[in-house]
């Protein structure tokens, strides 16, 4: 009969066996089976196994064991590159490539350096231990190798003519296993992996390294820019993340404190502390800050996302466009083929940019611009193109292929036949106007214009044969937001025209700010605003100041009509980044958040200490944000952020599917912060 | 009788009439008295305005207007003061100084530059308006000046001897008025502001300031360093700020989601995902993080502090410790008087310092250092000086001043009476037994320990007249934790001995790495440890790699006398900051969970991640965090953290006192959140 101590001494045992069938194996972590084991402490345990098991270390222990004492390396790869010599024995670190046995006494294997930038040959003959040893490993799998340095037997060819990776080779006198990489996890430069496998995917993808290492390296270059070639300098300052709930525009996450009813919120945007550190008597301060937003996870948003972030002061908006210009330029000519276009960036202004593209970031290198129409259209080809009365029409052109109207007809066609054109059918203002210029049909085919307007259309749009025409209508009424539907489908269908090679990518970047943009808007359900009762909200943030002198006296006459000196750096139908100048004067923003947004008490109160530092005499001041994930993307042409991010959230609920996070709240922590779940 | 617009109108201007008011006074933030203003919407309001108003505009929008339109400055102080000459008009922003009014036609100002750093003298003549608006401004307000340039009238001295900003004045043209710094606020050199304005001490205080950018300036140099001089470089990478409940020692602050019952955690430190990036082929990776504690405030401690935080593959804690000694040296090469002391810092193991000192992060610089003496005591002398039957007795010598025994006395017997010596007196295992070496007296004051062993003492603690021997007594049991009551003691009893001037404050900074902690510790209810049933803990997470093969035996048979291959940098009394070699085989990993550590089975699902990340073949890693709020205070020599944030937290509870941040969570809040306060 066995006593107690020894059933356990067995059952751990056994739970050892366990685990390294697991480890050969494929199977998913472990459920436990032996709970019941819990209350047992170890320290009984142990003295059990002291006394039955002296000797018998489980087989992973006595493999941990071995790779705990490895050789340090003796040359990291590139410094081994510049000092081989032939003969002299060195100890390298890597990763296992193939092994390829050319016969039972000779095997090649190339060793991956531990930055796996660079690789070599090692040669094992069957004279020594570490041949078997080899034969024991998979490729991947992480070793220290010791071995003699040797020249690569050239095959005639004169060896400067080698590449200095390919010159050397070595044979292997010894090789410490660290670890295993499992055989039945198959990874290729082809292997896809899912995203709860982040570390596979990183550890086989080339370019999402390099991503990472380009994205530290505009990091630098913004760091640089700002630090070293601005007079004052820029100082990096560290704002808190544990903020308060002050509703700017989006959704704050909440982090609840152990006493009762209170908690932190994780800051939107530095805003607030930076627009204090300027009225703190610093002068110039960046931060690349983390700013976190509740919202819906769209392909470039993440819950939590990285900005640049900068706040001059005695600055105008004129003085913050400059900076981040030459913050551009330096990085483009620092890291892109192309440098940016030389001169200032043009400015647009939002109406302008909504006119002309329907769109407050446009892509402005395809032309396709907007034109208005209404003004020459017959009233019957209107109703037809709208239920509305009165609408707007709009119309832009799009450049047909090779002159041939049936393959403008056959991409448009297939276009609204799509999912992507489907919202555009089904607009309840009425759906596109499509026409194909086509000189072999009658009127070109535009009949339903009538001889006169079309004369107008082809006035206005200058179509060649094969050219489409697009026409669309909306309500009447001043812009609002980021687009029109016209400006929704121009970017659709020239994203459909790209991706079926009716038209060429365009290329290049074509940089300008976006200027002008109304201080407030109309607020609607699904952008959370301030929480005024006006009907209206500032369209960026209320800090946001008048533009001049002359928008300040809209303030009382029409707010709606009040222009903001808001910019957005806007580059290939991607908005990099946006800014402001303040408000600098406690009284005026007093005044917009009582006055115009009508802020209730509660509201005003959470502001008071921005107020408050305002009212302390602040100068003037100015800054901008530049979403930094997605300047690196645009940097590198990746479409989505997450290219360009080590960890980034990819469920539709901002999931990071590897830790799978967020997790279920316990009891306790809900207890600690005196919280309960509704049902 | 008046229309509703009318009225409306009326108290829309008499809340001007309001707001100016308390610009005027010193009330605090207004309370809102027109709550049934809300409803009608602005655009209503606003017409009635243009009706009846069209010319009336509120004085702070007069104000404001004129400040919106403000010259740009045509010199940086730096550039003014290496291109100024005399007859030219620049044009400066800045801050005025306090006017010195010579006569009724002259008057003196400084004007400092934005970056509050320099200063220059500003003449008004009554020629012109300027002169008259500069009498209406108050000192602090920020203004930008118009001037004609003119050289300092030298009263006969050589005016190259003259400072740069002595030699230029300014004779005043045109003052901008851009804020008013409120007369009600002293703002002096010598003025303390509370927390509350933290903005008035930054602004007030230039040792402040400065420490910001140098905290900017040695987080330069620690990236530099670790991004230009190590090979293969370390890569700056950020990783997720919303990660998931993962206890490893710390509580950590949840972050709900619009998930039902779902959150995210926000991290102790980027551990597992530094962890699983060596996984993922990345060699070398460093990162300045924002970690959190949700833990009582502390001085030194806060709930979000920055660490930097590095780890390296195919590494030992040597390679890292090395590193991290490269950082420390470069940065007190480049910013501190006297370089770092030269060759390898030593390394002391836990077991040493806190026999020697009674602490594992001991200030070594002063001496007095703890040796035990229980073996030579007797019985009764040890019964007098503890309750506890068969205690460890330790003692340590503290060297007397001009050989006095009276002051001493005095000195030790201020100390036992100050509210500082209650802690030790109260002990329960007893207080500190105290002897004053005096010549003067028989057996020169050692009588308690009789004739034999007062020798002992003597020959092992070598006293001189006037010199301090303080015992104390401890319970018989291995070492854990951070300090025993003697360490404490030694501790606190030199601090009041610099503060009473008993002693020199020791100078100097003494680095040493603090090694071979015990892997695991005894839980206690205090630290939330591992959640683990085993009765023990990782003493500091449970990813710590056994020292060496000899310790991953002991895993088996007494895992409690393991040693940990963990690392402290130590200096002056102050933990820098930490690290490890980690755990990199997931079998291993896994038993320490599992087994070691008996955590249930939910915990275990919570590390799956990293041990999946792990059997991925990832290399042998180690790396370390050093805290950076810390360092820099170090550095600059100050007590505490909050003299080197911008915004620290300064309540007991984590109180952001100027934000009024942790605020009351709102019934829509919770809402969102599927949650419910607890009664």
């Amino acid at each position: 009969m066995l006593a107690g101590a020894q059933i356990r001494a067995l059952r751990l045992r056994s739970s050892y066996i366990e685990i390294s069938n697991i480890l050969r194996g494929r199977s998913a972590w472990p459920t436990p089976r032996h709970g019941h084991l819990r209350t047992p402490r170890l320290f009984h345990t142990r003295i059990c196994l002291l006394e039955q098991t002296p000797r018998e270390l489980p087989s992973f222990l006595e493999t941990y064991k071995k790779a705990v004492d490895f050789p340090p390396a003796t040359h990291d790869f590139e410094s081994f590159l510049s000092q081989a010599e032939p003969n002299t024995e060195v100890v390298l670190h890597g990763y296992l490539g193939h092994r390829a046995d050319l016969s039972k006494k000779l095997s090649f294997v190339r060793l991956t350096d531990p930055t796996m930038q660079h690789s070599l040959q090692v040669i094992a003959f069957a004279k020594n231990d570490a041949f078997d040893k080899l034969k024991t490993l998979n490729a991947h799998s992480p070793v220290a190798v010791r071995g003699t340095v040797q020249r690569k037997k050239g095959k005639g060819t004169d060896p400067s003519d080698i590449p200095a990776q390919d010159a050397w080779e070595l044979a292997l006198q010894e090789i410490y296993p660290l670890n295993d990489f499992p055989k039945e996890i198959i990874m290729t430069t082809e292997t896809v992996f899912p995203p709860e496998q982040r570390y596979l995917q990183l550890r086989s993808d080339t370019e999402l390294r390099e991503a990472l290492r380009f994205r530290a390296r505009v990091h630098n270059l913004c760091k640089q820019e700002l630090e070293e070639q601005c007079q004052p300098p820029f100082v990096e300052i560290e704002t808190p993340l544990l903020f308060k709930s002050t509703p700017e525009g989006a959704r704050e996450f909440l982090v609840p404190t152990r006493r009762p009813g209170l908690a932190y919120a994780l800051p939107q945007s530095p805003q607030q502390y930076k627009q204090i550190l300027m009225a703190s008597g610093v002068p110039r301060y960046f931060q690349f800050a983390r700013c976190f937003r509740d919202e819906d996870l769209r392909a470039d948003r993440q819950p939590e996302f990285t900005q640049l972030d900068l706040e001059m002061s005695f600055a105008t908006g004129d003085d913050v466009m400059r900076t981040v210009e030459r913050v551009i330029r330096r990085l483009w000519s620092s890291l892109m083929k192309d440098p940016a276009p030389d001169g200032p960036f043009r400015k647009v202004s939002y109406q302008d940019v909504m006119a002309k593209y329907g769109s407050d970031k446009p892509d402005t290198r395809y032309g396709m611009e907007i034109i208005r129409l209404e003004h020459a259209l017959p009233v019957d080809l209107v109703s037809k193109i709208s239920p509305l009365l009165d609408p707007i029409v709009e119309a832009f052109k799009v450049e047909g292929n090779d002159n041939d109207p049936a393959e403008t007809t056959k991409f448009i066609t297939q276009f609204l036949d799509s999912p992507a054109g489907a919202p555009f059918n089904n607009n309840p203002d009425g759906g596109p106007g499509v026409f194909v210029y086509n000189g072999k049909q009658p009127l070109c085919g535009l009949q339903p214009f009538g001889f006169e307007v079309a004369e107008q259309v082809e006035d206005l749009l200058e179509p060649d044969h094969g050219d489409l025409i697009i026409l669309q209508a909306r309500p009447r009424a001043p812009f609002s937001g980021g687009s029109t539907p016209i400006g929704d489908l121009r970017r659709s269908l020239h994203s459909a025209a790209v991706a079926s090679g009716f038209k060429p990518a365009p290329s290049g970047f074509d940089f300008l700010w976006v200027v002008d943009f109304p201080l407030f808007s109309p607020s609607s359900d699904s952008e959370p605003g301030q929480g005024g009762t006006a009907g209206i909200s500032s369209t960026h943030h209320p800090f946001t100041a008048p533009k001049s002198a002359a928008e300040v006296d809209r303030l009382l006459t029409d707010p709606t009509q009040a222009v903001a000196d808001h910019y957005d750096l806007v580059v290939n139908g991607v908005e990099l980044g946006g800014g402001s100048r303040r408000i600098h004067n406690a009284a005026v923003q007093e005044f917009i958040l009582r006055e115009i947004l009508q802020m209730p008490a509660e509201r005003l109160a959470n502001f008071a200490h921005l107020v408050d530092a305002l009212r302390a005499g602040c100068p003037p001041h100015a800054g901008l944000a530049l979403g930094f994930d997605r300047l690196v993307a645009v940097m590198l042409g990746k479409e989505s952020v997450r290219d360009v991010i080590a960890f980034p959230k990819t469920g539709k609920g901002g999931d990071d599917a590897m830790v799978r996070a967020p997790s279920p709240i316990t009891e306790e922590a809900l207890q600690t912060y005196h919280l309960r779940l509704r049902e």
